[in-house]
């Protein structure tokens, strides 16, 4: 039998302020009976909000913390200043091992500084970055790093590939994700120093629990040809707002064409149910939340414009992520990689460190 | 008056061959009664097509190439071995003043070697690049460097925004184009290194025809909030390639919504229409052509598998930039910015290429 898991939840963070997050939490708690929550924050508000929903009362406790981290202060701000904040205390849980991931829709400059500096990197992994769930045409796929640094050398990228696959393999129970590096083109000779590089390391990188599949194009995305995409973090974000871009235009053309006429109303008026099923599928909260990849520790950022379903599909990503212990397998597999290459400069036997030590 | 404008034609490159290519000239020249074509290829094939359009057959001359570059010819392949292809031929003859611009549906790659080969870089401009139309809910915008690179330094950015400006002058008739530069957050503070460089230059540079509005992200470019997006050839590749799939995707999910059920298809069959007006917006053949900038003649790419109507939206674009003269233009353009630097360097009045050498 599994430990319990408890998750860690910012209470304050987000736009629309703790009754989403509560509400939230109940319909995470439905889905989830065997888990428990912290919920940090105001107490005089969160405590009355609680006590709405009896039965998440009785799996939760309300820790008080007396500040807030606001939407809009700068990472540094908040570093510096927030340590009686619902979001430095919940993370501080995790740090201590009283929780075994954090979810918060608060700011995600101040979310990222605090857990970077609390939590600090995986050994063996030199930044953290945020993973995005993608919905695709096949189902939906994971992209990272989508803008916790502004570029990725080729260690960083093959990290990425690791932690993107190990996050896969949590939270779409897929033994062995498929694994694409986003390049233009997709001859072996294109695109850039960093990317071949990091490729090339994949290709030899042996006992890896992915299957690399070489490289993809940004219009791979969309069709979900691999199911973890990898890139620096200024093309990632560059491409996950572009496609939201691109999304909400659609939607304004359509929105424009379904109003233009008479006879468009009333077609509208007929296909609303699979309209309705349409929307769904683009629609944000389905798929919430941006995931910390390489820390000591498991964050989730949810949209800070989130309602009460897009938290609690964010606490899922959570739970997935702890049951899966995917901190754990990110540290074995980046050892697995470190050691594959030192042994190759070296041209000795590969020192796995299940053997090591051992004679043989 | 203007002197007569003559476009070159690669009659032979695309995946549909010559009678697409014809056609689309015959619907061009409905639209240009005083632009000459010079049409590039194999005669016993294009003379037949041309004799179907007496008009077009008047304004056109059939210059003989004996070659052809196919579709998966490698760049240096088709630049060792095709001096006597259509393509090479038609890029001559823009290079000897004898045609204004030279449009083809052939080989990216190729047509890029080829151009960059023959035509070389305008003074001053250190590389070409690809800018492409893209639809936004506002009209249509410029987005480059969206793959004639796999990055680009701080000069190079400069030049691009300088090049998409000219271009956007004279393919939307806006006097000052708005530039934007693409990056991840709008603060000042984030971003890369280059990037951050081209804002400081293009903030300080004076005189330029453009309004730089400073740092845009992947969602404005959809959104129409600048003319001009400027960005490296990876980043844009990638995220031009990105909005395409995304387009896809939601084009599959409209179509699985529309034919789910009874309802919706009596739903589809009364808002028709207005889908029609709906598709015709997101259509690529609108707004057909890459075209390439920087060097020293102009270069139209327009998409492999396009339609009549989308090689005459390429041929558009062509005449458009004859007329404005867009080369001339971005030689003037960029010596101003390497005057205004070197002069601010020296602590020097700005040293006005009109004024240089006068006394005053």
């Amino acid at each position: 039998m599994n430990a319990q898991i408890t998750i860690a939840v910012d209470g304050m963070g987000g736009d629309n302020g703790p009754s989403v997050i509560i509400h939230g939490l109940e319909l995470a708690r439905i889905r989830h009976p065997d888990v428990r929550f912290v919920v940090f924050g105001i107490n005089a508000e969160l405590g009355p909000l609680l006590s709405g929903y009896p039965a998440l009362a009785s799996v939760s406790e309300v820790l008080p913390s007396p500040d807030v981290v606001k939407m809009d202060d700068k990472p540094a701000q908040a570093l510096r200043r927030g340590r009686k904040t619902s979001m430095w205390m919940a993370i501080d849980s995790v740090r201590n091992n009283q929780a075994d991931a954090v979810v918060s829709a608060g700011n995600t400059g101040a979310l990222m500084a605090m857990s970077w500096f609390q939590l600090r990197t995986i050994p063996g992994i030199d930044r953290p970055a945020i993973a995005a769930i993608w919905p695709t045409s096949r189902s939906e796929s994971v992209v990272l790093d989508v803008g916790a640094n502004i570029g990725a050398d080729e260690k960083q990228l093959v990290d990425f590939a690791i932690m993107g696959a190990e996050f896969a393999r949590a939270v779409f129970s897929i033994p062995r994700p498929t694994v694409g590096l986003l390049n233009i083109g997709s001859e072996e000779l294109k695109g850039n120093e960093h990317v071949k590089a990091a490729a090339k390391t994949l290709r030899d990188a042996k006992g890896l629990p992915m299957d690399f599949r070489g490289f993809v194009e940004g219009n791979d995305i969309g069709k979900g040809t691999v199911d973890v995409v990898v890139t620096d973090g200024f093309t990632g974000n560059i491409a996950l707002k572009t496609a939201e871009g691109t999304a909400r235009q659609i939607a304004g053309y359509l929105k424009e064409a379904f109003t233009r006429s008479l006879l468009s109303r009333i077609g509208y008026f007929f296909a609303r149910g699979a309209m309705e099923v349409f929307r769904r599928k683009v629609d944000p909260s389905r798929a919430n939340g941006g995931v910390f990849l390489g820390l000591n520790g498991l964050v989730v950022k949810s949209h800070g414009g989130t309602d009460a379903m897009g938290f609690a599909s964010a606490v899922d990503l959570a739970v997935d992520m702890a049951k899966a212990n995917v901190t754990d397998s990110i540290a074995i597999d980046v050892q697995h990689v470190v050691f594959g290459e030192a042994n190759e400069r070296a041209g000795t036997k590969n020192p796995d460190p299940a053997t090591e030590g051992k004679s043989n």
